[in-house]
């Protein structure tokens, strides 16, 4: 079963590295970029075929490693 | 307008960064991982109103910084 994570900064946490990219944008001529915010996203292969079990593994994933929940945010989407 | 770019690793591609999760994540107690593979996720606001013109903004964003096209597939969707 395939899964995929996706762990972003919460709002109010500051991105230095989303505004780096920004700023390159503007730089590289694509203009019209308001905003850049990183994050990252993980493809998972759980070996688990039941949907409700691979979230609970996939939270604790989460929890225990994938995100910083102090400043980040995270959702699972079970494909 | 707000739309999301997700960048990840062609197939075939060695991950050692995702190699390296999974371990983590087995030696942390999260069995039943059988692969992961990390990739990169940008939430960008786009000044333009126009789906069909925020669209090519982000192709060419993502063709001239945002992924390697080497190496890694990317996927636009606009909100």
């Amino acid at each position: 079963m395939k899964a995929r994570v996706i762990v972003t900064l919460k709002n109010g946490v500051l991105d230095p590295q989303g505004k780096a990219i920004e700023g390159a944008l503007v730089s590289l001529g694509v203009n019209s970029v308001n905003g850049v915010r990183q994050g990252k996203v993980f493809d998972i292969e759980i070996g688990q075929s039941d949907a409700e079990a691979a979230r609970e593994t996939l939270t604790a994933a989460c929890e225990k490693l994938l995100a910083n929940t102090v400043i980040e945010n995270y959702t699972i989407e079970i494909a």
